[in-house]
């Protein structure tokens, strides 16, 4: 009976939790993207020594810390947006994309704060490895 | 003469750390408010229960991370885009608002941290005061 109980707790409770509409999912992980598009191109300003690279390990801790937070970003299955179908239908192999993102950008924040830009700069190509991404994922339209 | 020559150093050294181009500080700072505009629009999905909260502290973590780079971001008096020429003239009241602004943000995604949105939602007004800065110090046309 206490779980009869539990499990229509539980189904009032997990709708509540996902998405109320798939115009939301995909707004959030736009605000995720673009987040990660700025932090790179606040980066690569520094980079081309265009702006003093003074905030460099903050910027890239913004990445490494967006980057983590783009995997439940686009868990649930919301096509649209710029996202193509592939997203969901290659779970497997999106997702552990961004793990690697992930995983590369912590890198680089982590080389970033303890030896600045310079240290950082050679780990910045594995780190931003955006476009092979975007080339499988990404619709270039609209 | 050891003075001197560090004199002449520093004189080649220090118009190299300085902004290169004046579109290229503009575009730095807009960079910076673009990622606070990104992380308050995903944690005002989360409040508003449209997206799930998981990332909420996450968030609030890039949005202290980026408002502690907006003073440098400012610091050169370069105006053009959508500052005005107040944050210059008004240089100590705008950037005792950016250390509020850093304080406040950092605050709250230690509270997030902690205790989830939650616990931050009754410091979310108080961090998030964009408004009263954009009134005085940002252009609204173009």
């Amino acid at each position: 009976m206490k779980l009869v109980k539990l499990a229509a707790l539980l189904a009032l409770i997990v709708p509540m939790a996902s998405f109320a509409d798939d115009q939301d999912a995909i707004d959030y992980r736009e605000h995720v993207m673009k987040t990660m598009g700025e932090a790179v191109a606040a980066m690569a300003l520094m980079a081309q020594q265009k702006v003093p690279a003074d905030n460099f390990a903050l910027h890239a801790q913004i990445l490494a810390v967006t980057a983590a937070t783009a995997k439940s970003a686009f868990k649930e299955k919301v096509p649209g947006g710029k996202a193509k179908p592939d997203v969901w239908a290659k779970w497997d192999d999106f997702s552990k994309r961004l793990d690697t993102l992930a995983a590369a950008t912590a890198d680089l924040a982590k080389t970033a704060k303890e030896g600045g830009m310079t240290a950082a700069m050679p780990k910045m190509k594995d780190a931003l490895s955006c476009k092979g991404c975007h080339d499988l994922y990404r619709e270039e339209k609209k």
